[in-house]
């Protein structure tokens, strides 16, 4: 993260450098100046051009050495290797911050990838920070700076908008003019060869002028960072988020297109659900909610109240609602009183509220003022048909839902159906900050979403959990294992590593002889299992490997012999050390699967399943980020919809959840604990109604 | 279904009768005379008032007695009961189809909806056909005829749109007016005493100037008449429809607004799938794609193009195409070279092709003429982003677009992203037939759904299979088990109605004794399984009353003791027959379930699944409508997520999958065949590589 120093220098300058103007006026460094000058920036600007000749007016400089001290940021407009250099000699004169605008870097391949490293490099070495390259520059409504290539400046408003994509940039732009919506920062990130989104929500979070963020991002900068700041950031105001890339098509265009690599979808979808990201479904959906988030408070609950005056659009509401998180609920009996007072006697008054076509304004006044007292209801939707009643009324009734809304703490978004007939009412209603759509579906988007964030941030904070572990030992199994030169640890290592994690381990008895067998499950016990010993040899049940539930000493010696045997026949390379005799789960138990692997972006993401075919082929399973907080162990495993069999429904085995919880946070605390585990399998782990036992494990070092 | 007669009576009338208008101008009678004359209605039109004084410059008629004949359709704007006498009188002097426009019928409650019976009753007595009641009426624009409420007539097109609901009436046509939409027909279908959708997809599949039909329902009048008349017409045109009332609050609303209870959403969504009707997702894709059929070919396949000058948006393009059934396939060479001409070297030409910001219009052009020739495309998608370098150049582009479709056989379909720099040229290449919208996603939507629609058409038409039953002791089977006052047939009652449908059941004997099960598993063969034997007992397996795999007289002489001890206990009031000793299915199986149920909507639904609790609780289940076609069975198989089980993924047994089939066609004659059995379940369905059994089943009569 850098210092908070700097990004003030980025985002509040008291005195920019623009640095490439060339004689042409269309270059890129005289748009942005000419766009400071528009937006009406009020500190001082010192373009730098090669002839140091006058520039808008102002009077320019030669070189860089030649700007004199206290510039906070400089805006580059060079080729790569220029900008570099830039870079260097901004240093001299103490500059803390760039934009570099340029494009020829990552975008363009492996040499442009170097160079962009190199800016990287650079810019760390002097202790600056970088936005861009081939970005668009950024926006500060509050200071009237539009250090941006876009000439449209931005209303003043509480969004902060950021974005990889340039073209996003614009759209947003584009739509936030026309619909007369502001923002409080605007940042296109470009490449995040410095500054990603990591950052940024750090400095957006503790941004006054800012309610709301709203973002477009292909790839992340930072995983784990993002995930901080994130989950820091949306305990204080919402954080919207769109993502690029999610099929394999998706990815491989936006790898094509911002050089990096991107993560799994799974981690993706994990890393917001974890840290309370509203990801929005489309562009129409992010500006949406980013209006309506801007504008409206958060509903205390999840009652919608729904008005209508007309059956179809309200069905398709409560369809929408019900599908979503928010409950269409019976309104107060004083209320359905008030209604039936106003109300023709065919209206429906349970929710949807339909009024029926007769309705006029002063219905629709009526009933929102009855609905907007009744503590039942925790936001309102409004929808208007203009059938002939309310024809001539439209503007009236919006008029009316705009007084009441000043004095309404809960939050009401409106849906004006038609074109021409609601034009007007519609702009009427979003210029008083009530959200007002055409059609009902994207209404009632808007709502579940705020009934989300809402709960989200009254969620209870995360209960850290630290178990007791013998990182040493298990440090040292892990590099024992890499000298050797294995990319796997052998089973019994895997066990004694679980062990140092607390993980409960069935007892395990290497034997080398059926005789060593015959002892060892003698001391354990009957019923045992048998499975191959080697190395080499890892899938050990799907090669026929491993026998359970053995009953008598006879049947134990004749396992041994088939295991080895059929060891040494299907592994020919194998070296056969032996077998494991261990001790079987608990009976009348569950098979659960528990895995992680590590994500580029992110880091280890760990599921939780049962195990069996239905489960793999129904993809019934949960996943979240390490490190897992109790919370997140539990919802895991509540989250999957077989979860009911845990319970035991159907007067099956109900399994110990705590120790489930247990075994994920333990499993958490290694992945995080030990980098070189690239992947771990816990399979199955054997879960009964007094604990659970790992009876198979498989972890793979790099 | 009423007779083609009738129908072009409705929508081709050649004279008019209004009946209703009062004294006041502003009455129903009165704007729908007026709509029709200012439409340029040129058939004849004959208003009845009480006073017979002229109407709109009519001459008018006192009374319907004293209409000429020659009428073919009547307009009717007159309370319930004088309504229902009207349509007596009409019948007089032969008139044929009428529009109930007023409302006080099955909306209004109990009353209304026995008028609204007696209406429907009128009319079928005197072999008209009514449209309504509660209606807004309808507009045929070949005949300049506006015979609705809705003063805004449409222009005329080759969109046929119908809805239960006025307000979805307005607001299309709002959209419509709005967009330079066209229609051919507009029907309101209101109440739907008399016709409903059948009907009219019966008229509109036929009409000439109707090229995609569109319509918005809650429910459906006559499941099974729309089963068939709609997968007649999705052979022939585009069939959209969007359903309200999904969910069950959503069902509860439509039910309220309707008066008519609605059919289960899995039934609904099999109704859809079996007919290849196209499901609107929300209003704004219903209007989509209204205007995405209605102008454009189908794609002759799956492969998209996707032409862009901006990453971020051909990312999101990609990811809905790849969620959807769209393929993004990578051009020819030879298309590869043209691009390579004209394009810059860090541009994406693997599609999605990403031209980059530099992209002008002649880029644009050139790329989209090398796609458009290249073979391996089937639809092409074009993004246009107000960048820079094309904002001069946004309607050249469209333009050459504009000129380019005109010889394109494949669909194109544009999104101009923006606000006022793109505004133009979208409403040029609308008007030009070409859709343009403002966000990807949408654009991708439309083309998914028309591959979708061709692939529809391409299939292969469906073989129906009948198998050899003995229905008539199926009938006295079922006519006994009602004569006996028991709602569930008995086991071996049960049994034998199978074997009257060929379902292949295991041998199955009544043992009143334990000897006498002894006796039965010596001639079946070991091993067995034995269950109770109860009139009154239904759910054996859940009450612990069935044991299989005996291996031995012994275990089952113990197994009789245990069962029939275990169900006196349990079941008190419970008459015990004695046990069924049944031969066990074949080895190396798998367990099925096929159920069916009698939808209110639509008739039987069946349903196919894996047995087992995660099955119940993921929801892994097919439904399809009955009766079944053979490749209704193949897909009912092929389309639940654990049918690679059914395969024998990871050496587990592959079962026979043409006995399945039989197992599902079978239970669907069956189904059609006895409407008195009101659900069955077939549980567990044993299925190996030979074939399959039926070893229980339950079956309830009505």
């Amino acid at each position: 993260m850098y210092s908070y120093s700097c990004l003030k220098a980025l985002f509040e300058p008291k005195a920019i450098a623009v640095i490439g103007i060339s004689a042409d006026p269309q270059d890129k460094a005289s748009i942005i100046t000419a766009n400071l000058l528009a937006s009406g920036y009020k500190g001082k600007i010192f373009p730098v051009n090669g002839e140091g000749a006058e520039v808008h007016g102002l009077g320019a400089f030669s070189s860089v050495s030649q700007l004199p001290r206290g510039i906070d940021l400089a805006l580059i407009c060079l080729p790569p290797d220029e900008a570099i250099q830039a870079i260097d000699d901004l240093s001299e004169i103490l500059v803390r911050a760039a934009v570099v605008t340029s494009g020829g870097f990552g975008e363009t391949g492996r040499e442009g990838y170097r160079l962009e490293r190199e800016l990287a490099r650079t810019a760390k070495n002097h202790d600056m920070i970088i936005l861009g390259p081939n970005c668009m520059g950024l926006m500060n409504t509050a200071l009237g700076m539009n250090a941006s290539l876009d000439p449209d400046f931005t209303l003043k408003g509480n969004i902060a908008f950021l974005s990889q994509s340039g073209a996003m940039c614009s759209t947003a732009l584009d739509w936030a003019n026309s619909e007369g919506v502001g923002f409080s920062k605007f940042i296109s990130l470009g490449n995040k060869a410095v500054l990603g989104e990591a950052t940024m929500l750090n400095y957006l979070a503790n941004d006054e002028d800012t309610k709301v963020i709203v973002g477009y991002c292909e790839t992340l900068k930072d995983g784990q960072d993002f995930l901080r700041t994130a989950y820091d950031t949306t305990f204080k105001k919402p954080l919207i988020l769109l993502r690029a890339g999610e099929t394999p098509s998706g990815a491989r265009a936006a790898s094509a297109h911002a050089g990096h690599l991107t993560g799994a979808t799974t981690a993706y979808n994990a890393a917001f659900n974890q840290t309370g990201v509203m990801q929005a479904v489309d562009i129409e959906d992010m500006f949406n909610l980013a209006h309506a988030f801007s504008c409206q408070p958060l509903p205390s609950g999840s009652n919608v109240a729904i008005i209508t005056n007309s059956g179809g659009p309200g069905i398709l509401a409560t369809d929408m609602a019900e599908k979503g998180t928010l409950n269409i609920s019976r309104p107060s009996s004083s209320t359905l009183e008030k209604m039936k007072e106003v109300l023709p006697r065919y209206a429906s008054l349970y929710n949807p509220i339909d009024m029926l076509g007769d309705a006029n304004a002063d219905t629709y006044h009526k009933v929102l003022r009855a609905v907007a007292e009744d503590d039942v209801f925790h936001s309102i939707l409004i929808i208007l048909t203009p059938a002939a009643n309310i024809l001539e009324d439209v503007e009236k009734a919006a008029a009316d839902i705009i007084e009441l809304e000043k004095e309404c703490d809960k939050p009401i978004i409106t849906c004006f159906m038609g074109d021409h007939s609601t034009r007007k009412a519609r702009r009427m209603l979003r210029a008083a900050g009530i959200p007002c759509y055409e059609f009902p579906e994207a209404a009632v988007r808007s709502l579940d979403a705020m009934t989300r964030c809402y709960r989200w941030q009254k969620k209870d904070w995360p209960i850290d959990v630290c178990f007791r572990r013998d990182y040493s030992k298990a440090k040292s199994i892990v590099e024992n294992c890499r000298k050797t030169g294995l990319t796997e640890l052998v089973e019994l290592d895997a066990q004694q590593l679980a062990s140092a994690y607390e993980l409960p381990v069935p007892e395990t008895v290497l034997a080398r002889t059926s005789n060593q067998a015959a002892k060892a499950a003698k001391r354990i016990g009957y019923p045992v299992a048998l499975k191959v010993a080697s190395p080499q040899i890892s899938r050990k049940q799907e090669l026929g490997l491993v026998i359970t539930d053995i009953q008598t000493p006879q049947a134990l010696r004749k396992a041994f012999l088939e295991i080895t045997t059929r060891a040494t026949r299907r592994c020919k390379d194998a070296y056969i050390t032996g077998c494991l005799v261990q001790a079987m789960g608990p009976k009348d138990s569950h098979e659960i699967v528990v895995t992680f692997k590590r994500d580029p972006q992110f880091g280890p993401l760990i599921n939780f399943s049962l195990a069996g075919l239905h489960v793999d082929l129904l993809g019934d399973v949960s996943s979240r980020l390490a490190p897992l907080a109790l919370n997140d162990a539990q919802e895991m495993i509540r989250e999957i919809k077989a979860y009911p069999i845990l319970r035991g429904v159907r007067s099956g085995t109900a399994v110990n959840l705590g120790a489930l919880e247990d075994v994920l946070l333990m499993v958490s605390q290694m992945a995080s604990d030990l980098p070189e585990i690239q992947e771990a399998e816990f399979d199955p782990v054997i879960a009964g109604p007094d604990g659970a036992v790992v009876a198979n494990m498989r972890m793979t070092v790099s």
